[in-house]
Formats: C-alpha cells, structure tokens, sequence
C-alpha cells in the first residue's frame, strides 16, 4: 500500500515569510508550489523547487486567482475561459523553473477559492482539466475526491488524484464543511492522523439518499500555513508509515 | 539577403486595448510578446500567441519589470538573481501558451527599461541570458547590437540577434539616443524606411575614439505602440522588400 | 425642476486611456472618479480631479474591488469588514486630491460588482454606507434607485441620489437586465435620450406582485467607457435641457 | 528634555504578518503607518490606526513605491510629478482612516528607496514636500537629518522633524552607511541605546572638508521589522527615559 502526502508550499512573497518548507518538505512526497498569482514571487518559487527537487519530492503547480492580498481564498467571478488562461499562465511559469532545474512538473492543483469553485462547478472544473492537459497529457490533476475536478480530469484524459483532508470534517456529500462552521477543522495532530490512516485505508464515505458508497483516496493534503503543520505532518506520515 | 522586422505585441491588458496587433502581424516576422508584468494579461497572451501562430510570425517573449503603471520604462534597481528569477518565470509562463498552441518559443527580448538596464550591465545582461539559456538552448537572445545584452548571449552560448531601430537615433557609441532628447524617435514613416534599408544594408556604424566600425543588424524593431506603427511598419516592409 | 447626470471619469491607467473626460466634463454635472483599485492611477486621479474642478462638476469617489485586470466587474466574495476598509481607504485617497486642489468631495458612488453586489446585498450596502458616513457625514451615497444602497445610505444618516440609467433595460422589480441578455444595453442615443426624459419626470416603475410604483430618480448616469458615450450624453443633455 | 521615538508599523498584508505593532506602540511616541503600496493593506491600516490611536502614539503616513514584492525598498525612476501624486494618494487613504477612527494626521515619512533617494535628490524631496503641503500645512515632514528631505520641508513652510537612527553606522557626511556594507546595521540593543542617547544630546555630527558641526535630531528611529525590534525598542527607551 502506498499513499501520497501533499503540502501546498512556496506560499512567501517578497519579505513577507509564511510556512516552513524545508522542514515539511522531508515529511511529504508532493509539493504543490504557489505560482505567483495567490502568493510566491519568482525568487520564491525558483528557490522552492530546487528544495523540492533537492529533497526528492513531486513538483506541482498551485495556481490560484490573482487576489495576493485574500491570498486567493475569496471567491472571484472568472468565466471558463479566463479560469483556463490563468491556469496556464500558472503552470507554465512553474513548469520554466522545473525545467531550469532539471526537473520534471508532475502535477497540477487548484488553490483555495479556485480549487472549491472547481470542485463544485464542472464548467469551471472543465476549464481547470483542459489548461493542464493542453500544457501536458502526462500531468496529473489533484482534486477533492468525489469533486467535479477528479471527473473534468478523466474526461480530459488526464491522470487524477483523489484528494482526502486528514484535517477537515466533511459534509455526507463529501464536500468539506465550511470553515466557517464549528468544528470545520481539526487542530489535533493524533487526530489528524488517525483520519489519515482512515482515508488511506477506506477513503471517503458518501451519504447520498440514503445510501453510502466509498470513495478511494490517492493523496492527502497537509495544510503548510496552518500553526500546526509540522506537528500534523509528523503525525500523519508516523501513523501512515505504521500502517505499511 | 534576409532581415528580420519584430514588433512588441500583446501589450493589451484587461479592458485596456493597446496596439493594432492583428494589422501588425503581417507586417512583421518576428512577435514580442508581453508576458503579464509591464503589459499583457493571461487572455490576451493566449489569444496574441494564437494570432502570431495563425500569421506565421516568430513567437518571442518580451519579459519586463513588474510595473504595469509605468509600462515596464521605468529604471528599477534588481539585482542579477532577482532579474534572472523574473526573466524565467515570464519566459515559463509565455511557453506555456505556446506550448498549449503547438507552437514554439523562439526568442526571448527583454523590455523597456530591463532591455535598457541590461544593454548598459553585463551583471543584469548575464541574469537575462542565464534565464533564457536555463529555459532552453534552443532560444534565441535579441538585444541592442553591440550592447551587453548580445555578449552575454554569446557568452552564455545562445543564438543572438544584434538589434537595430529604424525610429530611433543614435549615439556615436551605438547606445540609443535619450527619448528625453530631441530628435531621438523619428515620426516619419519613409525616413525610417530609409533608416531600415541602411540598417540592414550596413549595419549600424559606431564611432568610439576617433575610430568607426560597423556592427550588423540582424533584426530591425517597429514600436506597436506608437500612434504610426503601422504606417512605419508598411513603410519599412515595402523598402526592404524593395532591396531583395 | 433640476437632475443631475453623472459619469464615471478618470478609468485610465499609465500607458492605458480610456474615456473621453474632457469632453464628457462639458455634458455632465457630476463625475465619478475610480480611485486605483479597479481603475485610475494617482496621476490619473490628481488630473481628473483638476478638470472636473476647472468644469465646475461635483466630484464624487468610484471606489471598487482591487481587480484591474477585471476593471472591477467581477463578483468577488469580501465581508462586509473588508469592503468597509476598501471603501474607506479609497474614498481617502481620493479625498486627498480634492483637498489638495482646494475642492470638495461630494458624493460616493461604488463601481462595478461592488455597485451591483451592494445593491442586494444589505450588509454589503451597510458597510459602503458605514465607510462613507464615517469619512464625513455630508457625503452623498449614490445606489440604484429602490436598492439596498440607498436604504443603506438612508439608515446611516446620509443624504443619498437614486439613480436611474437610461441606457440600461429593467427588470419589472427595478433591477438592472443583464448585460449578459439581449437587450439589456441601450446603443442608440435618441431613445436613452427618451429613457432619460422619463427617469427625470417619472422616475423608475417598479411592478411587485401585481402592483406597480414609482420611485423618484436624483441622477442619471452615462457610461464614459462606451464606445459611443458622447454622442449619448450630448443627446440625453439636450432632450433633458429641452424639458426645462 | 524630550525627544520622540517612531516606529514603522502596519507593515501586514493580508494572511502576511510582520512586526509586533501591539508591543511596540507601548514603547513609540510616534508611529508611521504603511499605506498599502509598499505594505499594508485596507484592514491592516484600519486596524493599525485604531491601535495607535488608543495607545495615545502620533499617527503618521509612511508612503513608498509600488513594490509590494521589494517592500519599497528598490530605487525606482519616478519624476518628481509622480512622486508628488503617489505620496497624495497615501497621504489621503491613510488619512481617511484617521479621520474615521477621530484621530489626527500628524507626520508624514516617506519609506525605504523613497526615503533614501529623496534625502538625496532636492527635485524629489521637494515632490515629497508639496504633496505634504498641499495635503495639510499642519503636517510634519519627517526626514533624514541633514538630508534634502529636511530642507524641502522647511523651504514648503511645514515643520520638520530631523530623524536619526540609533542602529545604523552615520558617513561622515550625515549619509546612513550602505546596508550592503559590513558594519552598517547595529543589532546590540544595548549598542542601539547608547547611540540613541547621544543621537538624542549632541545630534549628529557631520564631517565636511575637514570641519565638524552638529546636527541636532528631533525623533528617532526603530525599524519594526528587524527581528529584535522589541529589545531594541525596550533599551532605548529605559536609556533615554534614564537621561530625563
């Protein structure tokens, strides 16, 4: 049994510090890279993927809206074609770093705002699905499990990853709960963890109607800003490696 | 005898239309394209690459400062690390449009002030031909001929093209007369006519210490922006036709 | 009997022109003046503030989301803390210029998404109206005619101007028609000259549930980034002189 | 015996934190506050005021370049007139707050490259000044002691106050030492102190052409965001309270 553990990093901009990547960075196998639209800047994100690289891990592009100051978390109004140019804009610029440093991108995912627009609308999903497979057939698209992301992928051909939140509580759809709602995120690191070993071994149940169906898992995502990250990180990949 | 004409394009920003792009591109070889930091956004950088790939043009990325309110012509202070992070991340992110329109990127000329900044420093000259040559071999490097900008090419073991400017007098050291000067962009459409026959007949001649020599041009620059592009274009096109 | 026409001015942006203020500043009583967020730089701001002064026209603050590349027409997701600061941040900045030329600012009128999202959305309008009146209370709120705006503006203690567009199509609940329908812009001069003489004498209709009223309109408004902007605001200025 | 202590502050940005402002305002006299072009955001400013103004600290505008991702701390080539328009813009949004939290303006310092290159350059310094000036003859233009800055202030009628900096090394010509240079930063709060009270008794002393005066220095400077801010703060005001 193998499972993939994300982390969004490369979240810094200019003299403004946020996140610890190089100590998260022996801790998970992907790393989702901001491309400069919701957070990072070009010397950041050269820097990033050279860590990255240095440290073995899958290198994907993050993109986001370009709202710096929301940090790409408030939702925007971006028709398919718009959301489509800015995904290629994104994984373009981190793919010439990639490519600078002898390194191959692997894959693509939404941030913030944009990656829950995309789960839920197929439109914007569709759009999100075509940027990554017009830049390359062979990246692989992360999104929420159960999501219309994971299906605008498949019908785009790509590879996709189903994507678990060992720190979230989800809604019986399969949606996350609102972060907005108690209990929406789980501060625990033990409890994270045991979450995680849950998703890697049984995925996610759906409620739907009455009736419930699982979902598998392909990665599960480490939230790099949160306080706590490196202590649920720990926790996560000690609880995941005693599984094996 | 072959010359090639490369006019900046895509320049046109959200609702903001700038240039005659379309009526330009057959006019033209070669496309400078903006790449979203001085000028340009991700749609129209997808939509100008489309246009030049239909036209048959050159496609080129035309990297500047991050400065959209002062169109990229103002003296920033970068170092060479900085330079080269953002030179690469505009040259990634126009590859990836290109990429995505089966097209390849052929050249790389910087704007505004970073092509002036970088003409006149071989530090900032070398951060720009690094990041081209990191992108890929295969690039080729425009920059003012005789300017550090050709010699770091060269250096840097790329392909480069010694620009010339048909609208723009010269000073007897080959550097370009200050636009804070009079007489130092030329409005008439046959005297840059004229001036873009002797610059690809000749070369331009400078004159250091009482010595003259020629440097050859091996690509001649028409402004998009300005009022007569196209009239220039027209002009300079139909006189070097009229050479072959 | 009097109506005031107003226009959004001062949507240019370095190299980027839009509009035709100075001519627009002969035709209309009040200008709109975008503050750098959606449009407008302060060089733009501090000379559109010295025409419409030199022209005698009220000078109102444009303030919109920080979205340039969307020219502040896209919905964005801010609380109503976050478009309570934007407002107020803005409506300072441009303050500062009127002061500076010995001018006052008179009234608010938000752009855009934020105008339209305002407009239904009464904690959105509470906070706009809250900026406002916190930055002096003689400001005037401008909102659409029977919207949240101006009830907003009304609690808050501010004097407010419904508006009215004769360019634009209603829906029967004294909504704007969206632009995304037919028939939701009003191209040809004369009949929003039409539509302009019957805001001014009757006001808006609203039809709710079988009943019909009518709501009284303070100032119209022309859109200066139209491509045929003068003309209507030339026709709508004479048909509205003749009712004199 | 009195001398004022300024601190830079609000120098946050959306999810971006710096500084510990809270701390710092027990320990200031005077805080300048960022105005969203170099740092800062709406809230942050908002939010800074407020804090301010209940500590009982002077409330100042610390207008910079546009860089966000430089923290305005990268010569930029502006003119004078653009210089004069950006700190307007500042000066106004930053004002606007205070005038909602009915708290007064009282100084404005311009920041970073802004600071410096208009120390140095009379045309700029006088842009500085004249945006100060026509903002409010009430203001006080705080600048390097001896520098252009202090000058043009004096010249457009408003009050000055000459800043001294207790962590950093002086040239003998009154010029602050390069950062680049070893030796430049003092990072011994105890060192810090020791210069603050001399800086505060005897002023600076300049060297020209082998005679000596002294500059009298009437505030102080700490930087909020050098990582021992507060134990710097904390030194030099027991050592300058210990003198009173």
């Amino acid at each position: 049994m193998t499972i993939d553990i994300n982390c969004d990093m490369g979240e810094s901009y200019g003299a403004y510090r946020l996140g610890s990547d190089e100590a998260l960075l022996a801790l998970v196998t992907s790393a989702n890279i901001a491309c400069g639209f919701h957070a990072g800047d070009p010397q950041v994100m050269e820097a990033t993927v050279r860590q990255a690289a240095a440290a073995g891990v899958r290198i994907g592009a993050h993109p986001g809206y370009p709202d710096l100051q929301g940090f790409g978390r408030r939702n925007m109004d971006f028709s398919p074609a718009e959301v489509e140019a800015l995904v290629l804009y994104q994984v373009g610029a981190l793919a010439g770093f990639a490519r600078a440093a002898g390194v191959e991108l692997r894959h693509v995912k939404p941030h913030g705002a944009l990656y829950n627009q995309a789960a839920a609308d197929p439109s914007l999903a569709g759009a999100v699905a075509r940027a990554a497979r017009r830049f390359s057939r062979d990246l692989v698209l992360v999104g929420l499990a159960g999501s219309s992301l994971v299906a605008a992928g498949q019908e785009a051909g790509l590879a996709t990853w189903a994507e678990g939140f060992p720190e979230r509580a989800y809604n019986p759809d399969g949606s996350l709960r609102s972060r907005k709602l108690p209990g929406a995120v789980i501060h625990d690191p033990l409890e994270a963890a045991e979450n995680a070993a849950r998703l890697a071994a049984q995925g996610i149940t759906l409620t739907l109607g009455g009736e419930s169906r699982r979902l598998p898992v392909d990665t599960l995502c480490i939230h790099g800003d949160s306080p706590n990250a490196l202590a649920e990180a720990q926790a996560v990949r000690a609880r995941l490696l005693n599984m094996i």
